[in-house]
């Protein structure tokens, strides 16, 4: 099981980047998805729309106290961040802890408290550039899992296409 | 040779999105980011900016005209879309193919001209769910080449951490 928390969401400035960080996360099946930071009932709601559509048991939700989040999960914690150790050096022990727990993945928004550092297990870097959150989490989870395929109950689906845009209602 | 091109740009509503875009693409070591659709000198600043502090030769500007940008180039001309063929089935053809030439890269905006799909070499999904054109990016530069970690000329590094921000001045 893999949640994915999104800390630090901004009414109106964070609206689409922490759209893409939800749909991302979905993507390569994550089962749960938490934001934290301002409460925004319009962003919940798009990425929940699309859920319906498209299938899959994705849970997102809003939480207030995003402390108890990474206190109260039992598994393995993780945080991307560009400060962290790289990713192609920990990646290999990464997994084999993944293989008999639950994993949180947190990442943040321009500025990440530091009791973030110190209360998870790893701080990870994938990368140390500046870049994205959305780009760090795809590709961390990526590595750990791939892309999911498959997702149940959808009412539309895109059949891959040479040269188009090929959808089809289910 | 990689070069990205980042079709659609919006003025304001794109900002953060096409930032994100261009700096995954740096961090993956993109050579060059083209930025097409509105022109937008403080977005392209702002890249700007992080580039000459974090070092590095990615260069970065505007163009108007986007379709000789894909019809000029000379090499492999991949679009990334979630209505193309599926990444899990066709990359190791493409590593083959991107062995002996350049490489553009297409990440579009939400409505991609068809022109597009017909004048590339392959339309190529990174999952064919609704997600991020970051998330695409990030993950196919990352199956084809992985991280870049030496910027030139940098005036900041960060040195990995297990818990905590740690940055040098160079």
């Amino acid at each position: 099981m893999i949640k994915v928390l999104r800390l630090g969401h901004r009414r109106g400035r964070d609206d689409r980047i922490s759209t893409h960080v939800g749909l991302t996360a979905r993507q390569w099946g994550t089962d749960e998805i938490v934001f934290a930071g301002e409460k925004d009932e319009n962003m919940l709601e798009s990425q929940k729309d699309i859920i319906n559509r498209w299938g899959g048991n994705t849970e997102i939700r809003y939480a207030e106290d995003w402390k108890s989040e990474i206190k109260d999960f039992e598994g393995l914690k993780i945080h991307l961040t560009m400060y962290g150790e790289r990713i192609d050096e920990t990646m290999e022990a990464l997994e084999e802890e993944f293989e008999n727990q639950d994993l949180l993945l947190i990442v943040g928004a321009e500025k990440v408290d530091r009791w973030v550092y110190t209360n998870v297990d790893y701080n990870i870097s994938v990368g140390n550039q500046p870049h994205s959150e959305i780009a760090a989490l795809a590709v961390f989870l990526d590595r750990m899992e791939g892309l999911k395929e498959d997702f149940e109950d959808a009412s539309i689906q895109v059949n891959p296409s040479e040269d188009r845009k090929l959808t089809e209602k289910l």
